[in-house]
């Protein structure tokens, strides 16, 4: 299994050079406006103090920890700034395996591919625990596969790439499994912005001394180039985390930091719901046309990815290209994601021509 | 020997605590202006397209590495934006330990307190290589610690904390003894700008196949808080570096490099002389101060840093302390910086009070 870029790059090239017109499903770039007061942030950040140039806290600005940590209810020293969620990840992932307390990371099958590639780059041995049919858990499964082995067990909820959300007893039910093999559930949650089912649930509400929960703005204020996110981890944990985050990186980009903060602060519920309504909108309308194509498809009860299974047609990376040359349409390679759903191609419902691409796809099938 | 920044902020915390008015000489921050166009670069982003918002590459946007790759005179495939100088030593060194060839890493001391720091996260073996006492190197010392067991040699020029500059002839020959242990020389350049001697050789300028350079806009345009750095690596070791910074980092910020973009290409070298001639005033004015405090003292040939011994006042925690509560000081002890200047004291002038800050250390001693 490959990491997600340089497939993403390989297929977006592909599509790019393809004689035609082609609708890219493939990255994960929120395509909406992120929050005005972002823009105003950067605006007023621009005019500042040459003091505010200079070096921020390594864990972040104080301000903007103390905001996460209110929003969050948890102590603000748990909070460690990152360079979003993939950095927030990678220290989440160090820390579980120097514990001492276990070498093997259980990752979901289908994964998002950037795990597997942490923990290979980290050393770990990665066990895949397959997901049932419609990418929820199955508990048992990580009870069976659980051991003295197990550093960590890692989820994403709402999904990427199954679209599944946790729900409360789930989340529970994992965190239980991480207690009792002295392991940490690593909880990655950057897409809770985008819940359709009402059944999310934090890990942080499990008040369990074993989880550590990641996230970032980028999804949820459509600003994956900012790099802003965040880890809020055991007190126990949180130092020698914040030790490795100063030896990576010294600290964040201080222009993103402010800019968030302010929108933090300023930006309206109705923003976010604004985005999830939209989102609603293109799910229904992608899925009626994979209906319409005689498709098998997961319906995402969250995040903003379906998988969808074409008769006949297994998403190898071959027809992948294939469907961007004969239908105009650029998904994923379902290999990308391990090997639970290789038959299948993700689509990424980010772009305004998600209707139409459907339609391209009802009209191709 | 503890981490730079714990001690930093320690030193700073007891300063801000103090019961006077002190000058903080303790942190690196440029206390002059960025330039004009890099807040023109932020302004002009606050407005931009909300694609401009969304991942970079990983390895940085494509302008600003193909500025670099032409400033610098290397092809661009070499170039990984990191996110600051302190990513691109973490990737430097993880590489040099990661090619199979030795594990251990040869530094000088005194030495900058990140890269033992940095070495300690990689497991890697520390040999700390005395420099003579004008903070030149000794090249002999290295070629005898040199061995097949060594992965890389680290070197900062012009040097934090002794201010000295390597000239070509010692560029060469540790280059050449990188080379005949099949080592890495991993040339930290971050005080490039700030060269009075005139001696300043890039690693670059060897063409030699074991140089990878770390370099960051921090300092010379006056912007430590925006993480916006790169790595020059050999060809043949550039890839895995870059899925390294992939797998941690994801990419760096995107209105940060937005900004050094438009600030590297508008900013007339009037500027970078500007900040060099207020520095080169400032060390007279602090080292005459000196001589009247009977104090032996380095002369910095580069960067801004002055070590300083004071006789019958070792350079302790305690001392500096004294110094803060007594003087009106703030500087850093020397054992922060390894062994070799363990009774000096090091002082940054990048404070406007540097001159009434030497005149208060003259009237103390």
């Amino acid at each position: 299994m490959e990491y997600d870029t340089p497939l993403f790059f390989h297929v977006m090239q592909y599509a790019a050079a393809a004689d035609r017109d082609v609708i890219d499903m493939v990255s994960g770039n929120p395509d909406w406006e992120p929050p005005g007061a972002l823009r105003d942030g950067l605006r007023e950040y621009a005019d500042a103090d040459a003091n505010a140039f200079q070096y921020p806290p390594s864990d972040g600005l104080q301000e903007l920890r103390e905001e996460i940590a209110s929003r969050r209810n948890v102590d603000v020293g748990r909070v460690i700034v990152t360079n979003g969620a993939g950095e927030a990840n990678y220290l989440a992932m160090a820390r579980a395996l120097e514990r001492g307390a276990g070498s093997e990371l259980l990752l979901t099958d289908p994964v998002y591919p950037y795990y597997p590639g942490k923990a290979g780059m980290l050393d770990a041995d990665v066990t895949l625990v397959p997901t049932k049919r419609d990418g929820h858990l199955d508990v048992a499964a990580f009870r069976e596969a659980a051991s003295e082995a197990t550093a960590a067990i890692v989820v994403n909820s709402p999904n990427n790439p199954t679209g599944a959300v946790y729900d409360a007893e789930t989340m529970r039910a994992l965190a239980a499994v991480a207690e009792a093999n002295d392991a940490l559930l690593v909880s990655d949650e950057v897409y809770d912005h985008f819940d359709f089912s009402g059944e999310f649930t934090s890990a942080l509400s499990l008040s369990s001394p074993n989880c550590v929960v990641t996230n970032a703005y980028s999804k949820s204020m459509a600003i994956t180039g900012f790099r802003v996110g965040y880890a809020v981890f055991p007190p126990a944990l949180v130092e020698a985390a914040k030790t490795r985050h100063m030896l990576v990186n010294v600290t964040g980009s201080r222009p993103a930091q402010t800019a968030v903060l302010r929108a933090l602060r300023e930006t309206d519920p109705s923003y976010y719901e604004a985005s999830r309504e939209l989102l609603r909108e293109r799910i229904d309308a992608f899925t009626d046309a994979l209906d319409d194509a005689g498709a098998e498809y997961t319906t995402p009860e969250g995040a903003f990815y379906v998988l969808a299974k074409f008769e006949g047609f297994p998403g190898t990376l071959s027809n992948v290209e294939r469907l961007v040359d004969e239908a105009g349409v650029a998904g994923m390679p379902g290999d990308t994601f391990g090997t639970a759903h290789e038959d299948w191609i993700r689509f990424a419902l980010v772009t305004p021509r998600a209707t139409e691409a459907a339609e391209r796809l009802a009209d191709y099938f």
